[in-house]
């Protein structure tokens, strides 16, 4: 099977999940449908790269076991694609209360889910504040999200092949994702609203940790690990696989930062310059700040987190992030991370995982870290 | 053991239990604790209602069992303990967001959690709107102590004693349980804002459903059923012990409409007529406005809503659901659902429960209905 193949089955097995929680809401009343509704809408959308990421882990896992071979035997496949709807929902939920708290409107080109209810109560000529509507659609649909991506992890673990213990880390490992996002999410607020770093290697510091905690690690450590644990993997081999995933997810995720200020949107279905607008600091940003000669840096902060920027602002705080070299140092910093990541490949290929599935991880994590999107 | 006991065994874990979560943020960054310290501060409050169902449940598996006594094994008692702190965690994800949804500024006589953010805010002179930095505490808040509910319910699941097949069927209910409560806090909210029913039986039905998923079911039914779930008990007792919480949850919650508009809000930690004020769509209500003369229910419809009531505007809400008979009638319906209750007390006679379990539910269930606060 082919990436592209799992992820035809991860997105019909996600639309069969949810059409059945969406029967369970329609039992309690056709009224509940439009929560159920606007996360099919948001899941059929979106890269699956964290679906994809746990397939290779969950076969890395099946290859180095003895005579275990880089195809996954079909009822694990089946299990796989369950793992895959559970980090699918769970990403959801992320995104959907993300958007809430950073008043985003769209979202994967088509309007974010606060938006949906928002329009909802609009259309039906509800009573009250519309805006107040759409973040209790929002609130409501996230938690729903978060609540099925623990039962589809369930179904997933009932339905893999590893020991008690091994199922126990991958329980584990799951709930610490879940802890690390939120909090992620919260410490990335405060960056925008606290007191500013007071030097560059603490403004870079502080990002990273946003970086890895919010997104990072549950975008590519977790989903790898996630898939070998519940295929059976070792810890020897959960540990390299997230060594080696981990500066992936974090690369990526310097790739969004980049694709934040300087992305198309018309490729990226988001506004231009919408991290700007924002406010957000991320590394980027705090190379910009650290690194521009006074006035440009005082002219740069004055556009952070300021929602009327202009088309011409954004491409002023394009110059100041390239002529500072700004954007030259988080390049570096993303080769940096895919070195860091492929040194640990030699470990996993001791560890007995099929050369296939390695190059796998290693296709996958260059369409991750050079995409346009 | 006693009811008040087992209650303080639950409060000790559950601060353990949130302190050592408290601790996995701290490690990701300091800045993180408030996220943790909210919840300390909501769940040490509260009647811990559902942790004591729960364990009624369980000892009623327990002393079914051929052997078994009314008194929990300590094995068993501290799986117990870990049910209870989901129970609470679960309760407390939905009251966080809940306050947030209806803009209640107060919960158990203390800032609710969206204004404790806000008064942090402040307190950090951070930058940008206050009240959106509280709302965004509370979501990711309550987006903790819903995953973290999964996790301690995991951790109960795990060191209890039921057949996979029973554990397996535990886990469905606490899945729907999520949905259905979230569900019914959306058709809460759109009761609100929609358009009034056209008849008295459509509204009460519609305010009975709401009370039903939203509130009775978790409250009441799913932690008897859970308890006894994970302490080995079968489908027929689940059944029956199921059949016969829900109507008290249910007169539970009928008492709740009363209390949130006759309770005396020094001893209901809530301000006065606050439900009005929400424009709660209650059976009370219902009965109020299709019950009372013309003028009568136009005053009342007039106030369901209005922020701005003074405390004369809630003592005329108050006469007129009185002298409507809206009051009797909600009382009468308390009184039919005890009744319903106690029909069910001798199938679990014959299941063999122990009277000395039995007695303890009806203890619970009379003080429930009875409660002032």
């Amino acid at each position: 099977m082919s990436a592209e193949d799992f992820v035809g089955r991860v997105n019909a097995r996600c639309e069969t999940f949810l059409q059945r929680r969406r029967e369970e809401i329609l039992s309690i009343s056709p009224e509940g449908a439009p929560l159920a509704d606007s996360l099919l809408a948001l899941t059929s959308g979106g890269k699956k790269l964290r679906p994809v990421l746990a397939w290779i882990g969950w076969r890395a896992a099946v290859s180095a076991r003895s005579g275990g071979g880089p195809e996954l035997p079909a009822s694990e496949a089946s299990a796989a694609e369950l793992l895959g709807v559970a980090l699918e929902l769970f990403q959801a939920a992320a995104l959907v209360h993300d958007d809430v708290i950073d008043r985003s409107d769209v979202r994967r080109g088509q309007p974010s889910t606060h938006k949906r209810f928002e329009a909802l109560h609009r259309e039906h000529a509800y009573s009250g504040d519309a805006p107040h509507f759409g973040t209790t659609g929002a609130v409501l649909s996230g938690d729903l999200a978060l609540g099925w991506a623990g039962q589809a992890f369930a179904e997933a673990q009932q339905q893999s092949s590893g020991a008690p213990e091994t199922l126990d880390a991958a329980r584990r490992v799951f709930q610490q994702m879940h802890t690390e996002v939120i909090t992620g999410q919260y410490l990335d607020v405060l960056a925008e609203v606290g007191p500013p770093a007071p030097s560059e290697a603490e403004a870079v510091a502080r990002a990273r940790n946003v970086l890895r905690f919010k997104a990072a690690k549950y975008s590519s450590e977790y989903p790898v690990v996630l898939g070998c644990a519940l295929g059976g993997g070792g810890e020897d081999l959960r540990r390299n696989l997230g060594a080696a995933s981990l500066p992936v997810g974090e690369a990526f995720q310097l790739r969004d930062d980049l694709l934040g200020v300087f992305g198309d949107p018309e490729v990226t279905g988001k506004p231009v310059g919408d991290d700007l607008r924002e406010g957000k600091r991320t590394e980027l940003i705090a190379y910009g700040l650290f690194r521009s000669p006074e006035a440009a840096a005082a002219e740069l902060a004055g556009m952070l987190g300021n929602p009327d920027l202009s088309d011409d602002d954004v491409s002023r705080a394009r110059e100041i992030l390239v002529s500072s070299g700004a954007v030259a140092e988080v390049e570096r910093s993303i080769e940096t991370l895919m070195d860091q990541s492929r040194q640990e490949l030699d470990g996993l290929k001791q560890l007995g995982v099929a050369a296939e599935v390695l190059e796998d991880f290693a296709d996958v994590s260059r369409r991750l870290v050079s995409r346009l999107s």
